[in-house]
C-alpha cells in the first residue's frame, strides 16, 4: 500500500459544535413552553455546552464516563448532545418512559456516574432511588431542582452552569471512542445497549445530510418531535447543528393540539417521526384547520406509514412524506424511500410505503434461516441484514452473537429487495403469522386494513390454530360510528391478497397498546389474547368452512 | 474511554464502485464522440472497471502501485478512477497539458508502473519516452493502439479487458491508503504531488452531496466538463456513482460548440468548471440560441467568476451559480457560496462572488506573514489556512514544510473572512501588488475591469515602481469594436475602491496567456512585461502627477 498524504484529523462530535458555534451563530433552538417559546442563537447554546462540559468535570466526570439524561426535547437536551460527548464522556439518553424496572437496569448497566434530570421526571425516578448506585449526583433541569426521595446529591443545572468554568477547548478524542450510549427499548426481551462513536455519528450526520430527498441549510428549520432519547433523535440534533438549521423542540408537551401551534407559530420545514404521532396531529390540523404545510419533507419511521396517511399528508397538508427506516442499532438511518429516477408521475405514494434503499455508506441483504443470502429478486423473502460504519457489531457489555452474522446486523425484520434496490419490510421475524407452513405477512394486512374507510388503525396477530398452526388475528380501531363489518372488511383484504390470508378472527378495540417509542405493541395483544382479554368474533370465511380458506 | 460498538467497517472506493452497480444499474456513463453519445449503463462500467482491475492485475500491478492515466473525459477514465482504486492500486491523474519536462517529471515522481494513454495523446508522449524509465507498459485507448516511438510495450485497452479475468471481490484495503495521486500544475514550481486516501475520497464525495445547494439524487444528470486529471474532476464522478447521477462526459471535443450540443441533447442537470470556459460556453450558446437552462446548478471555481457572468448565467440561461473554492491540495472542496438565510431577496450575486463558507469538516482561517491568527472581522487581510480531512498535510515524497502551519495547510490565496463565516479571496500572495507598504487586490480590480461594458476580461500585475515599490497594470481583453480609453476605465474603478489602487499603466491584448487548468497565468504575464512584450500605456492619474495618485 501507498500511504495518503492526507490529514488525520478524527470526525468528532466537538468539530461539529464548533462548525454551529462558528458558522451558524445566530440559528436558533426554540423551545416550547406553556407561556410562549424560548429562543436560543446557537452562540449562546455552545457556551453553555461549554459550560455544562466544566461543570461535569468538577462534579469528576472524566473521559469515557457515562452521564445519563431522562429529560423532554428541551433546550438543555441538546446542550448535552453537544457538551458531553464534547468533553470525551459518553451521553446516555434515557428512555423516560421504561418500565421502572428496566429504567434502573440501563442506568446501572450503563455505570451512569451523573444524571441529568427534568425536575418532571423526579417524580418517576424516585421509586428507583435505592437501584442507583453508580450516581454520584443528579443535575436537575426546571425550577423544582430537588426531590425528597432522592437519596442522590442534587445541583440545579443553571447552578452547575453558573459556577462552572467553562471548558475551553474540547479534548482530542479518537474518532472511535463512543460518543453516546442508547438502549433498545427491550420489547423482547431485556434492553441491549448500542454506542454510538464519535466517527459513526459525524457519517450518519454527513450521509443523512445529502439523503433525505430535499437540499438541507441555515435556510431549514427542523421540528423534532421525535424523543431526544430515541435513537439520536434520529440525527436531527446533529444535522442540524452541522448545517445550521434551526432546532425547534415541543419541550414537554407532545400534545397534538400545542405541536399544531408550534407548527403554525414556528413554521418548521422539515420532521420527522412514528406514523401515529404524526396521524394524530394531522387529525388535530384537520380538526381546527391548521396548516402543516411549511414541512417539506417529513420522515416517517418507526413503523410503516400506512398509503392513506402518506396521501392525506401530501394531498391535504402539503407535506412530502418519505419513509425512513432504522433501528437503535442502525444510528438509525439505513433506508430512505424518495421515489427513484423509475419511478411513473403519480405512482410515489407506491414507493414512499416501501421502506426504501439504503443511504451511502449502508448495505442490505437478505438470509434465510439457514444463513443462506437470498437473492434481490422481489420475491424471496429473508431476515433483512445490515451492515455500514453507523450500525452495531456488537451490544455493550453484552454477549447476543446471535444477533450478527458474518459482521452484518440481523435485523429482525423480514423483507423482501426489489431489483429496483428497494427494500420492501413484510413484518417482524416474531410478528409473522405461519400459517400452513406458508407466511402470511402482517404488515400487509394491517396496511390493507388502514386503507379502508370504516378503519383507523390495525394489528394483526398469530394464534394458535390446530390445523394450520396459526392463523391471523385481527384487531380493529374503528372510525367513529363505523360497525365491525368483519364480511366487508374480509372482502376488501381478499381483493388484494391470497384467499387464505384473510383472517377468520376479528375483534375491535378502542385502543392498541403501544411501546414507549409509540410502536404498537404485539407482544401486549399476544398476552392480552391469552389471557382471555380480547375475545375474537368469527369472520365470513369461518362461516364458510375451514376447508374454503386455503 | 469508552469504545463504541460500531462496526469498523472502512471508507473505501470500492464500496461506492459497489454501491452504484447495486442499486443504480441502469444509470449511465454518457460520452460524446463525433458520431453520436457513446452510452453504458453502471452495471457495465462497473463489470469493466472490474476486468480493467484484472487486466492491471495480471500485467503484474499489486497494492500500493501507481497506475498513470493520460486521457480525456471518456468513459474509460471512468472505469480507472474505481477499478484502479478498488483494487488497491493508485490512480495517478496526469495533466495531460503539461509542459513535456514536467509530465517527464510527474510520471518518473510517481513511479507510475503502468500508463492508460489516449491514443491521440501518444504523439504528446512520444517526445518523452526516453525518461519512461519505471513505466513497464502502455495500455492505449482507441483505435490506434501502438506507437511506432514509444519504446514501452503497448497493449489495447480493449484487449486487456478482454483477456482478463475480472477481479471478483475488491480486496479489503486500508482507509487510510492512497486512492489516487494528483500533481499540482506547477505554475510557481516544480509540480508536487497530493495523494488522496479512500478515506478522504469517500467522505469529500459525501459532504460534497449534502452541500452544494441542490438535493442531488439518481434524477441527476451530471456533466463533467472539468477534465477528470484536474483534482478528481472537482469529486463529480465519485459523487455521481455514489448518488446514481448520469455522468455526461465531453469526450475528445472541449469546443463550445460541441459542449453546447452535448448540453442541449443530453440535458444535465449539474456542472462545474472554471468561469472561462463556462463564459464561452455562454458566449456559443448566445449565438446560435443553445439552451442551457436544463442546468439546475453550475459549480464555478479555479478562479473567481466575475458578477457579471454570474448575473449573465443567471438571468439569460437560467443556470443557477454558486462558486466553488479548493485546490489540488484539498480534493478540492473546501468553500461554497451558496447564500446564506440572512441573504436579502436579490442579493444573490453578492453571495456567489464570495469564495464561500466552509462545507462540514473542513475549517478555515487567516494569518499573517508572521503566524499570528486573524480575526474573522470583514476587515483583516491574511494568508487562508485550512484543514479537514480531505486536505493534504504534506506533499508526496516530497518536503514542504514552509507550506503547512501548525497542521494547517497554507493555501497561497489572501483572504479576508466575514464574521458571517463567508471568505472573500482578495488575491494570490503572489501575485498582490504592494505598493507604498499596503496591499492592492489584483482580484477585486479585475472582477471591476470585467464588469465593465467594454471588456471581456483583465488581468492586473504588479511592476515595479521606484517610489511605491509596485504599481499596477493593467492588462484588458477588450469586447470587439471598443477601444482602451483608460480615463473612462480608471474612472469605473476610482468608484469603487480607493483612489490610489487605480493603475497608470494599461494595455490592450487580445487574450491573456492561460496555465493548463485554464487559469490566467500571470507568472507569464509578468515574463512578458520584462521582457518587453507588453508595452503599457499612461493612463489619466500619470498625467496628472503621481502625488496625486496615493
Amino acid at each position: 500500500m501507498t500511504d495518503s498524504t492526507m490529514s488525520d484529523m478524527p470526525l468528532t462530535v466537538g468539530r461539529l459544535l464548533i462548525r454551529g458555534r462558528d458558522l451558524f451563530p445566530d440559528s436558533e433552538v426554540v423551545t416550547w413552553t406553556p407561556t410562549g417559546q424560548r429562543r436560543t442563537p446557537f452562540a449562546e447554546v455552545a457556551r453553555r455546552a461549554r459550560a455544562l462540559a466544566g461543570g461535569l468535570r468538577e462534579l469528576g466526570v472524566g473521559p469515557g464516563d457515562r452521564v445519563g439524561v431522562l429529560a423532554a426535547n428541551v433546550q438543555e437536551y441538546v446542550e448535552a448532545y453537544l457538551g458531553i460527548p464534547g468533553m470525551g464522556a459518553v451521553l446516555h439518553t434515557v428512555n423516560t418512559k421504561l418500565q421502572l424496572d428496566q429504567l434502573a437496569e440501563v442506568i446501572d448497566h450503563a455505570q451512569d456516574r451523573v444524571l441529568i434530570v427534568d425536575d418532571e421526571l423526579l417524580d418517576v425516578l424516585a421509586p428507583v432511588a435505592p437501584r442507583l448506585g453508580s450516581v454520584e449526583r443528579i443535575v436537575t433541569i426546571g425550577d423544582s431542582p430537588t426531590h425528597d426521595r432522592l437519596p442522590v446529591p442534587q445541583v440545579g443545572y443553571e447552578d452547575l452552569l453558573a459556577s462552572a468554568t467553562p471548558l475551553v477547548d474540547w479534548p482530542d478524542v479518537d474518532e472511535r471512542s463512543a460518543a453516546a450510549l442508547c438502549y433498545t427499548t427491550g420489547t423482547t426481551g431485556d434492553p441491549k445497549g448500542v454506542a454510538y462513536s464519535h466517527r459513526s455519528t459525524v457519517l450518519h450526520a454527513l450521509a443523512f445530510a445529502g439523503s433525505v430527498g430535499k437540499f438541507l441549510s441555515d435556510h431549514d428549520r427542523f421540528l423534532v418531535v421525535v424523543p431526544l432519547f430515541h435513537v439520536n433523535g434520529w440525527g436531527l440534533p446533529h444535522v442540524g447543528w452541522m448545517v445550521g438549521a434551526d432546532l425547534v423542540l415541543p419541550g414537554r408537551s407532545m400534545q397534538p393540539a400545542d405541536v399544531c401551534r408550534l407548527i403554525t407559530a414556528e413554521r418548521p420545514t422539515v420532521s420527522g417521526g412514528v406514523p401515529a404521532v404524526w396521524s394524530a396531529i394531522a387529525d388535530h390540523a384537520e380538526a381546527i384547520g391548521a396548516d402543516l404545510s411549511s414541512i417539506e419533507i417529513l420522515f416517517l419511521g418507526g413503523s410503516a406509514p400506512s398509503a392513506a396517511l402518506v396521501e392525506r399528508l401530501q394531498r391535504r397538508h402539503g407535506v412530502r412524506v418519505v419513509q425512513a427506516w432504522g433501528m437503535t442499532e442502525t444510528s438509525p438511518m439505513v433506508l430512505i424511500s424518495a421515489p427513484p429516477r423509475s419511478a411513473a408521475p403519480g405512482s410515489e405514494t407506491e414507493w414512499t410505503v416501501k421502506a426504501g434503499r439504503p443511504v451511502p455508506l449502508t448495505e442490505v441483504r437478505i438470509a434465510d434461516e439457514a444463513g443462506a443470502v437470498l437473492p434481490a429478486d422481489g420475491t424471496s423473502v429473508g431476515e433483512l441484514e445490515v451492515r455500514g460504519p453507523w450500525i452495531t457489531a456488537r451490544y455493550y457489555e453484552r454477549d447476543a452473537a446471535d444477533r450478527f452474522h458474518d459482521g452484518w446486523l440481523r435485523t429482525g425484520d423480514l423483507a423482501v429487495i426489489e431489483p429496483s434496490g428497494f427494500v420492501r419490510i413484510t413484518d417482524r421475524v416474531k410478528d409473522v403469522i405461519k400459517s400452513g407452513g406458508e407466511w402470511i405477512s402482517s404488515v400487509r394486512l394491517e396496511e390493507l386494513l388502514a386503507g379502508h374507510p370504516d378503519v383507523v388503525e390495525a394489528a394483526v396477530i398469530g394464534i394458535p390454530d390446530p390445523r394450520w398452526d396459526e392463523r391471523p388475528f385481527a384487531c380493529v380501531v374503528l372510525r367513529p360510528g363505523a360497525v365491525l363489518d368483519v364480511e366487508a372488511l374480509g372482502a376488501h383484504l381478499a381483493a388484494a391478497v391470497p384467499r387464505w390470508w384473510v383472517p377468520q378472527s376479528w375483534t375491535a378495540v378502542t385502543d392498541l397498546p403501544r411501546t414507549s417509542v409509540g410502536k404498537i405493541d404485539k407482544k401486549a395483544l399476544r398476552a392480552d389474547f391469552h389471557a382471555g382479554r380480547l375475545r375474537p368474533i368469527g369472520g365470513a370465511a369461518v362461516a364458510a368452512g375451514r376447508e374454503d380458506v386455503r
